[in-house]
């Protein structure tokens, strides 16, 4: 049953797609959220690149938590641990960064996404899409896998062409440019973007004297 | 004695099956709580595979800590410590997963592991049991060490075939899917779920003005 | 589309130029705010000079932060996060130094970084900039890339005389030896200074009681 | 005088027994307290599974604190260090457990540790003794160095039959299976329990209102 | 004009030698104060000798912070960053720091250092400057350097026989055997003592109810 | 002048004998007080053992303080920075004990050290003095540093038979097995216990109401 997608949407379990020397194949990405103070734990014998990927995709949802309908004092009593399974299996490379993502905006706003969608493409700081490589194996991957749709970065449109007609036939394969776009085909819904002052901001810090949504619930 | 489970039931201690090259064997897990803010600590010169298990468990157990009737609030002054001994082999992989969150939630909820049971199988983040190697070693081990019961992941259920008659015939075999399946075989009794609102996380936050059960005891 | 840079101006993104034994290239720098306190987080697979290059130009920036319209007390709240797009290849060096401060201080700012607008140069902790090695590789990588404007080291005018005439007729190039010049040319308008006295510096600590714009937000 | 126990019980001071290629040879163990959080810190070039046996040594005594007389509130203000004399001399092993549970208690109930008794055994975080190698060379030891009585695990009772006869007759062989034997036979007296419910854990905890015996001295 | 002295006095910057196979040469030693709570972050490719030496003259200037009119106070909300330019080029050895505690006391007391003095001498933690190898190429180098005053370690004065008479008349040679005959030269005038008592340091800690110059600016 | 002995007696400073491959020699240790909670920080290019030594002294003065007039709560606002000059030349072993106990305890203090008095001998956590080698080595760099006094080891007395007339002549040896012994000859005074008692403890918390001499300065 592994290798096959699963079948129901869940909150924080998104489906990448993964290039090894032996082919293709999908990556499981889930994550939770645990009491802290806004670090992210990683787990499941990850590589640096791959450490740091996550590491930028937290910041970009942490600096924009706002536009997803995410409160930023959350991140004063919550953590984030995302974990690829198949824990003995390494895993390595920046790709998997609009997984990423997804996973943590889920997580933090109880969205499911959607179980037949996969994903592949580096993201930067501000949400650009890069492209990546061993498109063909991973589309190859995400038809064995029982995937309906791929998204991947506009930037990796010209391979295409050399891929076999069978598998573009079988997939919905969407190019996208930023990881708006992701997210607008990859969750169940949108959220709705939230205001966030500067007022909020200190308001909402440890020991401020009333606070939006902080540490210290006020009556207002 | 060693190689054969304790005979009655304990908080806490849980026996896994390990997997090596010269066969399998009982691998005890044991936990404690410590005075702390919700961290974990592993020792039993464990691998880095097996550590970042125990992470995920621990993580797992923290995200769905009202479900098995853990106040959340608990993980702001206690620790977890998870020790496997004979502390001089060393041991590694993630089929140890399932036995991990049995473990923190049989220490953290009071209630005993029945002793006559064993289970091997990874667990994810949302509490999928994926499958492990070494099911034969693994049973015939179960099998000597005096094991009723043993606990498989579902996908392993192929494997079974390949086993000999007699080792199967000594055992109660049940073929898991998800970590509850578990905890409903090898606890005692199922704790029960408690509310645990986004209202309750903000008054346990330390500092707060009235706190369920957290750092500041108020009578309501 | 890479290796070309971007068009519209943007906060926080900055484009270096690196210099690699292929040749020159474009060098995207990218930067947010997240929660925490005056910390500074870098990715991208940097090597430990141009990370240390990073944490001069952060302390530079903290140490000058009213000259720059910046109040020190954002540092109580806020962290960078800087990151360095392809997270696969590898990067090191000083010289991306000035282009390291322009970001940080555009994100604080909030002001705008002019996108046609290439620069190279170590930097100081007191803002000097020192010349930088493979200037001619790199000034041809931003002919390419469609830069129009290219702020090199003073020190480094001295060899301008061995570059093509068709690179050099090409880019407006700018000699520098102050960060501040980078400053003015490369940001879309210049920030203005406020004053910050140590009463200012001693209202803002936590705890303290009344604060011109720290955690605890006061009317007067 | 080295290689030969001390003649006074004194606090937290206690004789292991090492096994090393050259032969057998007393191991002192001494810990006191420090100002502190509950941290442990061991010194005495010890390899990691020495490490790893005093932290699970001390998690062991600090969730059983209660039943030893000692408040969980001293892990507010009292760290221990554990150091292993001989400083230039590698020590690792489990087999110094039950020793490092008894030095710790000693300390922190300040009862005397008998100086004629000497001990080894792997200690389980439930208290369990686990049995060690080399129990020949070992009682050899004890018995060179003055030692009256030697405790040992009972899985290794088995192995005296290979120890001759001028050995266990000069020494008193006191078998033990959990560590609490081993507190009975080794330290001056028995500390005597205590209660400590979860209401005296949130009392006591950093800030709470009206602590027993927390770091907020009250009268009551 | 790399390897030539500044021509203004600068607050933070000094002029250190550095010794290698290839001759001497200027070393730049820079510092600025940023937010923080008295920690010291040394960058520019230094070896751990260097680091430690940085160390070192930090704890000198914090445990005679009076002496030189630095109120002790100020490491509760300042930390010190030194960086030694030219990123990219290794640096190690002690003989800096006597630049090292110049550049902090010029920092913290915003006394400027005089650009056409250069200094090499090891530094104790009681101010002692102890011997430098490499006399000949640092005198050579500061020569070059358009460097009018060189400080030298007492115990080097034996050295100045073997240096060329046209090297030793071009500079005013002064050897120094505690590091505040090295602040009486290099700095612009010196910083004026204050008094500092054990009540004035127990008033300034974070909490107290009346600070002198804390973090809680009261009136008295 | 290196290799000799200081003429003053100074607090925190203790001559040390170190020994090595081409003979014995002075070592110079220097220790003071900086801003801080309690911490040690070890700096001279200092091995594993010795960096050891140094952890095990601090925490043997922690245990002791008040026996040697040292209020505790001291460690709540003061860290100790110990560093060993000649920064590049390498330190290790454990027979620097004594001397890292004797400078932590003047520095404490404030009690001068004897100049003319060198030590060597490992020291315990319960402050026993343990056995060194070199001694011979040891001996002869003390009569040629104008060494007068050596405190050694009771157990190295037997050593003192290899060792040439002329040179056990020509200093004052004398043997301890106490670090209160080395203590009452190197110090030139010796401190007066002080009480402090489980109460004074608890009420010198940070945030406990009524301090003795703790961060809150109250009269009483
Ligand atoms: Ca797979
Ligand atoms: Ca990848
Ligand atoms: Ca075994
Ligand atoms: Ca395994
Ligand atoms: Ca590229
Ligand atoms: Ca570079
Ligand atoms: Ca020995
Ligand atoms: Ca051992
Ligand atoms: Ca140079
Ligand atoms: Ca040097
Ligand atoms: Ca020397
Ligand atoms: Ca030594």
């Amino acid at each position: 049953k592994h290798g096959v997608s699963d079948e129901d949407a869940q909150v924080g379990a998104v489906t990448g797609l993964a290039w090894t020397e032996v082919g293709g194949e999908l990556l499981t990405i889930e994550s939770v959220t645990t009491p802290g103070k806004g670090e992210i734990r990683s787990t499941g014998k990850l590589g640096d690149v791959m450490s740091e990927s996550i590491a930028a995709a937290f910041s970009f949802v942490k600096a924009r938590a706002p536009a997803y309908g995410i409160k930023p004092s959350i991140f004063q009593r919550k953590n984030i641990h995302i974990h690829l399974p198949e824990g003995a299996v390494p895993k390595d490379g920046p790709s998997a960064g609009v997984g990423m993502v997804t996973s943590i905006v889920s997580t933090l706003t109880g969205i499911a996404v959607r179980p037949d969608v996969a994903m592949t493409g580096e993201v930067t700081l501000r949400g650009r899409v890069l492209p990546i490589g061993g498109l063909k194996e991973k589309l190859l991957a995400a038809l064995r896998g029982g995937i309906k749709t791929v998204l991947i970065p506009e930037d990796n449109v010209k391979d295409l062409a050399e891929i076999p007609g069978n598998v573009t036939d079988g997939l919905e394969i969407i190019p996208v440019s930023h990881v708006d776009q992701v997210l607008e085909t990859a969750l169940t819904s949108m959220p709705a973007a939230i205001e966030w002052t500067e007022a909020d901001d200190l308001a909402s810090q440890p020991g401020a004297a009333g606070a939006k949504d902080g540490s210290a619930p006020t009556a207002h």
